[in-house]
């Protein structure tokens, strides 16, 4: 078995060598020179074999997942990554196999999204793998997405497809069938999000909040409309559905209230509403209004007739 | 129990009040602008019930040692604290009345290093308590100390007393007998190592390399050897021992081999040695010359007499 400085060494510190703040890993702590003018970015999100990943998962993957959710954050914020620090927690049975997957799992990502390692801790743990990722990210000072932000008037978007994750992680407990095709779909919206990077970033001076879609969106969206002090109306035939998702039981569920699919919720006034088609084609990413912010405070789910309907269970909570 | 929102909401938000840019934990992210002209310092350590500590550790302490095993990494660069993020993930036992210490723990320590918390996140493990802190740090550009950069002729030096923590460690596990007034300061500096901050802040310009002995002595000057491309020269007998640590059985060992003592190991050029007292006299900290770094490669150690003796284990691995 690999020991923890061989391992450092042979695996973590090649993933540390495009960034010259990380100090080949031979320090104590990492250093970073922030460019003039830029805030620093930073969020911090934990994973747990068995509560948020499969132990069985490929770990490139998990590797992957950890990575982008943390990034995801910072597209929530409108920033641009800057690189990440890493905790492992080690359980013995954890081999060398599925450490080098890992590595090259966040190898893989390094290079898609142009960051580097800057540091981390490496332990051991008589309990489940338990990781933990700092990233740093950043943007023009000032120019910060916040959930506190939207006002009223403006119009509820949101990127990509809803639910996809939710389903996809039913189908790997076995809860839901569906056909291959959609399967494969499905199973990698939940284990690989794509963090909205271009489009947080593109957001900054156009949207007024936004917010990632991690906990699902009803509970999400309740996180703007609190912070904001405003309520909204939401109309639930208008949520974007994949063509995998669209078909299956459930699914407008799954979009309301399913978490994991790291989408950008967002609210743009309605007089620059023209300006998000052009948008989307330039990211080439589905944008869709589905909804509008009102006064007052309150969330109201709409159908296609416009009646309100009663919400399914309101989010997610860790414990 | 409290659930995640309310611990957030009534627990943690309070930690990050006098963090402008920790935005009340309202959003995704932490936000901060760095100061002109200053590296920031970034590290992050991880710690899990029953590894690191004991279970039944009084929470305020794990809160402290956490922060402060950070606090120290910091302290080695030269860094002065700006904030943290922690990630906390709970095992279903954990009270509430645990969270209440563990938080005030964290309290007590921002007060005392005049930090705030930043950001992070709450999740559950099946597994044991898993707790993971990201630390920033800020100094004066180009400033920071590395392990790299020990030169033949430098002094060795070491702040504090060592052993005490490996003293304390095995007898809290029952392994030693000590009388109770040095019992209970041995276990103190096991639980609340204090890191050296305006020590590692002070000795940016004057030390040519430092560490935090947090590995063992032997084992942390092993990394500056190496990094450095240099050997060394220790006096055992040099070695500072607390009056609780002196009179027993393994003190030289644990002064040699222990890790947790969390004091900062450096070397200066032996022209500015009459520097140092001055330094001890305005910290109010013994700050002891332990050997000397010399050309080539490897670590003698000498007894009283200047014969080499066989060194103990020659340090720490995580796994």
């Amino acid at each position: 078995m690999l020991r923890e400085f061989e391992f450092i060494a042979e695996r973590l510190r090649p993933l540390a060598a495009g960034s010259a703040g990380a100090l080949d890993l031979e320090d104590d702590a990492a250093l970073l020179d922030p460019p003039a003018g830029m805030t620093l970015v930073l969020t911090k999100d934990a994973m747990v074999a068995g509560v948020h990943f499969f132990p069985d998962d490929p770990p490139e993957q998990i590797a992957q997942k950890l990575l982008r959710v943390n990034l995801s954050d910072l597209a929530a914020m409108g920033a641009a990554p800057l690189g990440y620090l890493l905790a492992l927690a080690r359980p013995k049975a954890l081999t060398d196999d599925w450490l080098t997957g890992f590595c090259a799992g966040l190898a893989a990502d390094q290079r898609a999204f142009g960051i580097g390692l800057l540091g981390g801790d490496t332990v051991s743990t008589p309990g489940p793998l338990t990781l933990s990722l700092t990233a740093l990210g950043q943007l023009p000072r000032g120019g910060a997405l916040r959930r506190r932000g939207a006002r009223q008037g403006d119009d509820l978007w949101v990127s990509g497809t809803l639910g996809d994750a939710a389903l996809g992680l039913l189908v790997l407990q076995g809860k839901l069938e569906a056909p291959a095709a959609a399967r494969d779909f499905l199973i990698e919206r939940y284990r690989l999000p794509r963090p909205r990077l271009a489009l947080g970033q593109a957001l900054r001076g156009l949207a007024h909040a936004a917010i990632d879609v991690s906990d699902g969106l009803l509970a999400d969206l309740g996180h703007i409309l609190e912070t904001s002090g405003v309520g909204a109306e939401l109309c639930a035939d208008r949520l974007p559905l994949s063509p995998a998702a669209r078909d299956l039981p459930g699914a407008r569920d799954a979009a309301l209230a399913g978490g994991d699919d790291y989408e950008l919720l967002f609210t743009v006034p309605a007089e620059r509403r023209r300006a998000i088609p052009a948008l989307a084609r330039r990211l080439d990413l589905p944008l869709t209004r589905i909804g509008r912010i009102e006064a007052g405070s309150g969330l109201r789910v709409l159908d296609a007739a416009g009646d309100e309907i009663r919400s399914p269970r309101a989010g997610w909570q860790h414990f």
